[in-house]
């Protein structure tokens, strides 16, 4: 029997470039290459807070171990709280109205302390009302992350240069962009306070997780969610009352133990939804970002409410470090955004 | 030298009762006169969530040992939590609308088990929006004897028979009072919220403590406070906005660690001030009911806002608990309304 003719030898595409998704509690790392597309992914790396001594490299090349061994010369670009006071290094705010070229032009090298090319992405900071700031670290990325998988950067079209995102999480963050450049946010710590009245309060002691195995009492607790959801969005000013009740619903028996957890968190999102509503009156539809269990929750929770919202593409915080790596010149042959290379 | 003339003997008042206002943190008792006056009171007693083993009686002798050794015979009434599901025995709520006479009918006996004259204050139940339920425990007796200590049961203008009682706490009160009825309660999480953020939020980390013996330093908090209570006030819908916006004030500097626990204060009392004042449109001006710093807190953000308030006198606890005991047959010969014993 004839050998099977010689596979032409597989050409790998080769990584160019490391970036890093890092937050207070979360260590992400995905690999490139030059095109853009993500490689490899690893997680499970520790949050800035859980950095001992602040040995961020240690950290950092632990994670990454596996493609530094193989190619130990790639360079890096972060986004998120690393770059903050309690970080590796501080990569002073941009102050919005803020588009992709003054973001880029904020980068912060890490080189000296890294040992490689190693740059950071600034976080951005907007004035509220009575002149106070609000902040973000990280979102900045998926934003033009999203704005960039939706070409919205290339588009000359003004009807889609405005956007408004919505970024749940511990600290909800609304982004409005208008003409390209992110003009104002607001966060809310509706995902924090959660968390804290779940542990710690005298609400808590009447909750119970439903079991994953358990549909019915999945879908029991979605409605709860529901409910809360109207109620919050109803009275937003009433929220402190509203959180009492969910204490009286749970003694008179009208949720059950399992229900309590959703309905607390409807009614905070609800809340949320419609202060945030307001703030951003007349502006676009909001595009919510992120994956995962709590942005279904806020996307059912718009539908819920029959306000307009669209999910953007998954994958926004890689798309958005990769256009910043293009952008500082860490990488040599990327991708244009025709997809050719320059 | 001659001697003195012997005194004629003194007559010390004769104990009759003995009042327990009993919640879930603390154990407060009262010890009565024929005419209501307190001649000794007890604190630093359990609250029912440290009562191991549900040992009731125990704990209550103990904090009353040196009044029972003398008086082995007292008749007992308490209020508050001990009169839950998670308390000594259960007293049954008394609905909406509530006067005197309904929640005395509703008084509870534990004498089987106190092994003594014992009667428990039932708590009030309210409807709120959508059939949910309202409760309290505890405050109704302070309702009613701040009630008795202005003299409202007993009068018949009509101008007297209406107030809104105001009981700040971890779970804070608004109670409204119709002909001398408890006619509707609200109840809002605002203490414990509070806590909760202060020491397991992120929030927390930025806080400190202002030194008590720092004049200026408590000036200053208080100072912070007064803002809180504005914005919280003007944007009651927006609090989990401006919870975050607690940690970007204290991140630029422009409130100092030791102010920002005052701040938030502020925010969430301003919040549910703004809040209630909605719900109890047109009613009379608020009569707040209590004692210590959170009081003189709701009193001074009160008065930031041009709000009318007042504030009830010191004791309505005892004072309810006593005209619930001459209620309640548990003591002989009790004053009349005018001072006179019947």
């Amino acid at each position: 029997m004839p050998k099977p003719p010689i596979a032409p030898p597989h050409r790998a595409p080769a990584p160019v470039l490391i970036g890093l998704d890092w937050g207070t509690s979360s260590l992400r790392a995905y690999l490139f290459d030059a095109s853009g597309s993500v490689l490899a992914r690893r997680q499970g790396g520790p949050g800035i807070m859980a950095v001992a001594e602040a040995r961020f490299r240690e950290a950092f090349e632990a994670l990454c171990a596996p493609w530094l061994d193989t190619h130990p010369g790639l360079p890096v670009i972060a986004s998120g709280m690393i770059g903050s006071r309690q970080g590796w290094r501080e990569a002073p705010y941009v102050h919005a109205p803020a588009g992709f070229a003054e973001i880029a032009a904020g980068l912060t090298s890490l080189d000296d302390l890294a040992g490689r090319p190693f740059r950071l992405v600034p976080g951005v900071q907007a004035s509220g009302r009575q002149g106070a700031a609000d902040v973000m670290r990280g979102e900045e990325t998926e934003v033009f992350g999203a704005l960039a998988a939706r070409a919205l950067l290339e588009t000359p079209d003004a009807a889609h240069r405005d956007a408004l995102f919505v970024l749940p999480g511990t600290h909800s963050k609304w982004v409005e962009v208008r003409g390209h450049r992110i003009v104002a946010l607001r966060t809310y710590l509706t995902g924090e306070t959660w968390a804290v009245l779940r542990q710690h309060s005298i609400l808590g002691r009447l909750c119970a997780d439903p079991p994953e195995d358990d549909p019915a009492a999945q879908a029991l607790a979605l409605a709860a969610f529901d409910t809360g959801v109207r109620q919050g969005h109803a009275e937003p000013g009433a929220l402190l009352h509203q959180l009492f009740m969910v204490r009286t619903e749970g003694l008179f028996g009208r949720f059950a133990p399992t229900q309590l957890p959703a309905y607390l968190s409807g009614l905070l999102t609800g809340t949320e939804i419609a202060d945030a509503w307001r703030w951003c009156d007349d502006g676009p539809a909001p595009v919510l970002v992120g994956a995962g269990e709590l942005t279904t929750r806020y996307a059912r929770a718009f539908e819920r409410l029959g306000l307009p919202a669209s999910l953007a593409a998954e994958g926004c915080a890689a798309e958005g470090l990769f256009a910043f790596a293009v952008a500082a010149g860490l990488i040599d042959s990327p991708r244009s955004p025709t997809g050719q290379s320059r």
